[in-house]
């Protein structure tokens, strides 16, 4: 099976719309870590994927899944102890406030819900998202998703907020006035909702503004944005499928990191190491009046294999120190990404935190012209070099690297080192 | 750990609206084929779950999950030949016309995906369900499930469908007269429809209704709501969550028993045996109108390990020959349950085909007045004596019986032996 027959199959089954990563798609057949091979045996450092979050095929996640696979596989209409004890350990990473998780499979599901919830217990429909915003697949969440949607589909209980960029608005500006800025963007979000007879039901963004590009945050930011939403009468929705489960290093959750408790957290991809797990956490109080109104199951959601697969990555996490290595190896990524700024003009601004970066490419640092074409030609020359990376922003110039927490300080040497050469070569 | 104290730390994490089966929940710790294990070692006979399609902990499926787990598990962004089997064997089983998969994780992302397909193709909005159907857990899904939804919740653009129910409303009718009075009712609720200036989307059913009662449908009632529905300009999404993958015996298809070619399908439940796997077949025009249009992709969707999961479930239906086996014990378990009705006067209608039964219980045959409380006990009597079913229908009143595909006569002769003991005791 060559690769191109295998895509024209492909296209006469999937369609030609279904997305492909790269201009050459890549035909993988084994993942190791951090590593991934295609058809021919060529290996690839995967610098990309959260799905394995603690590395492709972790023999101990695979364990958990195979173990309980042939144990029971059903539902949580009969009770069980595994999901019990996945839940209260997942529900202890949080503050105490959120004390209630539902279980889905997708990070869609998980928005879906809490935009449920938020418009079931506030009563009211309105929801904030931002300009350029990805959070999932179904009609409610695509209205929200505006990196897909325009602004004439997204219907008359949705409003952005625009893309913080600080990059380019900071001006010399300290945080605390970069933050005020911004939440007053919020505030004009509330308002022109306010001048159609539209209740605020939630704000929800994803705290690490991922598909955004991954702004640095002003200190206080977050914090402020809680408190005008509840001013308003909104709930707080923190979308944590990017930031969570320890991806930047220091805290397990985005929020945490930025000092703001949500009112309902949600989080998906990166739960299950690649297994179809994904939850809704919130306060008891939220809960209890959302479920005494609506039924609400979902048949797979924290099923005795997907919380004993949870439970294994939150072992991992644990025992290899991974949120620490998180934290060291992506200091050193940073500060290695900044010797290259030094040397590749292309490169304007570096930031990230923990495993995950954001590389942002401008034709020139004076006028700051995004470096959209130039930036995917990068992409793909690393994946021709064997390093999987993609990119995000507005523009598409910036270089999403984000790849599994076992990451090492070797793997982030080739990873420079590759894009070194890609630099010296393509600009 | 105790039961009690196990339902108590479940109440703390999940909340107490979490739903359970049966009045006394029941603990579970172990499944093999139709078997179910709780935690003090007492067997149960699982004579109502369709997850576990080709049995509890199937070898073969679980063998095949564990393989393509410790090999690679991403997603569908890049090649992978697994993905294109699966979806070309699976769209092997559809009419000529439905050749077009997505892949999706749970029976709600399935049907909010062909909503949004169908409102997106045709341009309309309205969607008919019928008075109690449920259909899954999204904001667009809810709002047709009406088990669960009141009118009052269901919005602008949903109308249901009165209930099938031959059993009290044949009165002597043909099933010509009987399909054509039912056509009746769905076009009243596109005329509703049209008083209010909303234009036909979709009509959504389940190809069983199974929560409906699994009502005996009169021949030829599906072909013709299929001709009302296009002749008024919607689509016709068929959901085989519950009749899907041969559950009945005789056909792949719900559909396909009925002789009805739907222009979107949806599945979900027994896709992969428990592994969080759905999918929407349809055509390669509304596909590739819709994904034009609209970006879609879903991260756990269809990857290596769903689909090998998939296929394994595909293998095992037919090197088992579980639809022959579904025909013949079916038959088996209907004649135990026409013979059980002629000493039980609770029992007052036998249904069903394959491996899906309804035993509807009424208090007076004559005046069918229907018997939910003592179906309700009937229900926990099994269980308690070791068969574990449910019930389904408006009025709580039918015995809904679905077990595994691998279910045997011997099975069927404990099923029906118990259920004989429980209505002598009971009734």
């Amino acid at each position: 099976m060559t690769t191109d027959s295998l895509l024209q199959r492909r296209f006469r089954v999937l369609g030609r719309n279904s997305p492909l990563f790269y201009d050459e798609p890549l035909h993988l057949v084994r993942g190791d870590g951090v590593w991934v091979y295609d058809a021919h045996g060529k290996r690839y450092l995967d610098a990309y994927n959260n799905v394995p979050h603690v590395g492709h095929c972790h023999p101990r996640v695979v364990e958990a899944l195979c173990n309980q696979a042939r144990t029971l596989n059903s539902h949580t209409r009969y009770l069980d102890e595994t999901v019990v004890n996945y839940a209260e350990r997942l529900l202890s990473t949080f503050d105490a406030s959120l004390n209630r998780v539902f279980f889905t499979c997708t990070g869609s599901e998980s928005n879906e819900l809490a935009m449920r919830i938020a418009r079931e217990c506030t009563g009211n429909m309105g929801v904030i998202s931002t300009a350029y915003a990805y959070h999932g697949n179904t009609a409610a969440v695509a209205q929200i998703s505006s990196v897909f949607t325009p602004p004439s589909k997204r219907g008359p209980f949705v409003r952005n907020v625009p893309v913080i960029d600080p990059y380019r608005e900071r001006n010399g500006r300290s945080d605390e006035e970069l933050a005020d800025t911004y939440v007053q963007d919020l505030q004009h979000a509330i308002a022109d909702f306010e001048r159609d007879g539209v209740k605020l039901a939630a704000v929800l963004f994803c705290t690490a503004f991922s598909s955004e590009g991954l702004p640095e945050l002003p200190r206080g930011y977050l914090p402020k944005v809680a408190a005008a939403v509840h001013a308003a009468g909104g709930l707080v929705i923190a979308d944590e499928v990017q930031a969570g489960f320890g991806r930047f290093g220091s805290h397990m959750w985005g929020h945490a990191l930025q000092g703001m408790v949500p009112d309902i957290v949600t989080m998906g991809k990166p739960m299950g190491n690649g297994h179809p797990l994904a939850g809704v956490v919130t306060t008891e109080d939220l809960m209890e009046r959302f479920t005494s109104e609506n039924m609400y199951f979902n048949t797979f959601g924290g099923n005795e294999v997907s919380s004993a697969v949870g439970l294994a990555v939150l072992d991992v996490l644990r025992d290899e120190r991974l949120l620490e290595n998180a934290q060291s190896v992506g200091t050193y990524v940073l500060s290695g990404m900044r010797a290259l700024q030094k040397r590749h003009p292309l490169i304007a601004d570096v930031r990230g935190k923990g495993m995950f970066f954001a590389v942002e490419m401008v034709t020139d640092r004076e006028t700051r012209e995004p470096a959209g074409a130039r930036t995917k030609a990068v992409v793909n020359a690393m994946r021709q070099r064997g390093v999987l990376i993609s990119r995000i922003g507005p523009h598409d110039n910036i270089l999403k690297i984000r790849p599994p927490m076992s990451f090492s300080t070797q793997n982030a040497d080739l990873l420079l080192a590759t894009l070194d050469t890609v630099l010296s070569t393509e600009s």
